[in-house]
């Protein structure tokens, strides 16, 4: 999960509409929360929103594995980290969890599977073709 | 709020992800059922998605004002009804009520404000123009 | 993904809030459609909003597996066909395709595994106790 | 809007589950912004999440009022900014503006009602008892 590739951690706070009457995090908020992270992140690695619409090339995500460990609370700090696991010609992986900010228990794991596009065609492109920092790590 | 104009009754039971903590409907929830139902409405009157996109030309809200009476309840049976309202040159009312379906207690009234227009340049059109069916009822 | 279990077939059409700028629906909004598919499947299995708040057991996701295979598109009708896969002791695997209702192309692949905990201690029940007809498939 | 009360400045950047398929941040979007710049005012003001569960005191929305003048754009940097309105006995207002950050065009303007109850039981409670920092402006 290292490589020396940019990492992310991204504070949240849990608010009310991240929540559900079970009186925990709802399960969709924590992916929301993921996918705040994994666009900074993708900014970090040279793809900003503008360079996005400038080229067209985006990350799709074609898989998401999230796994539910410990629930979350109205008005928790939590932070996101995470960064680029395994990355193959045409697909990489990114790796997250969500912990508690104080204490550091893990609440959510989460891999995630991208795919790079270009729209409008949904062209599929090669990782290293579109991140030169992304070397394939595995065949 | 009639002029024998169409009118919705969407139905709609409370999901977790509707709630939160406080054990209640969430604000937000109600305005998700609401364009919901404003949506098919717009259907009814002519704007089906396909003809949005043949032309360009669709509604936007430009204002909304809405108030919370009754707290809804997980699991809950709702109704969302509504109808044109106040009909101008250049902009149009929706009024929605949402009810428990057992008893017709009212939970939440709202109404929108909405301004067609032509995409993507934004250009305002008139009301009759596009609805020929909604003549105004104001000045 | 059968043993005469109940299966469920949930219409759903797409709305602005379910898509996003990149026009198509967003990924989070799939697990949204699903879980109202499952909420409604966990009816069937005699698993009410009612029983649930009587007994305070209740089923938990601890982990979903989702493939994003094509994209669906503002408008657009969909099924969310569902039902229960893999029963184990403390744990059971629900099964969902979002497929177009017209042509029934698959957009979205999806299991995730529940456990039926009772609150709110958060103890773990054994899943044969709480659903009868769900009889072990694996040990 | 200022009687010397505290005010909050948010800081928001617009990820795509904010967008809509039409391009533009969702009308639902703007107002999970202001419910989070909400929940860090009341703070603020002394209402801390704890301090929530723990006296069962808390502000609810009873009446949200929403103009959207302009449309934000996927990854803009937005700023919301508001503070405390009018107090009233047993009501108070909140005022927001959602602006770009650079340049400060103003997207929407939003005022909420809330009163203050203690719940299980609903109650109304008086503003001033329970924040002694927010002696009526109105009759």
């Amino acid at each position: 999960m290292s490589h020396g590739h940019p990492r992310i951690s991204l504070p949240v706070q849990v608010m009310y509409f991240d929540t559900d009457a079970g009186g925990v995090v709802h399960n969709l908020a924590y992916l929301r929360f993921i996918e705040t992270a994994r666009t900074l992140l993708a900014v970090d690695l040279g793809m900003s929103f503008e360079e996005i619409q400038r080229t067209g090339i985006h990350p799709v995500v074609v898989r998401t594995e999230i796994d539910y460990r410990k629930p979350g609370r109205l008005g928790e700090h939590l932070l996101v980290n995470g960064g680029i696991g395994e990355i193959a010609r045409a697909r990489f992986w990114v790796e997250f969890e969500v912990v508690r900010r104080d204490g550091g228990e893990i609440l959510v794991s989460c891999r995630q599977s991208l795919a790079v596009v270009r729209m409008p065609e949904g062209r599929p492109m090669r990782v290293a073709e579109v991140f030169p920092i992304l070397a394939p790590t595995a065949a």
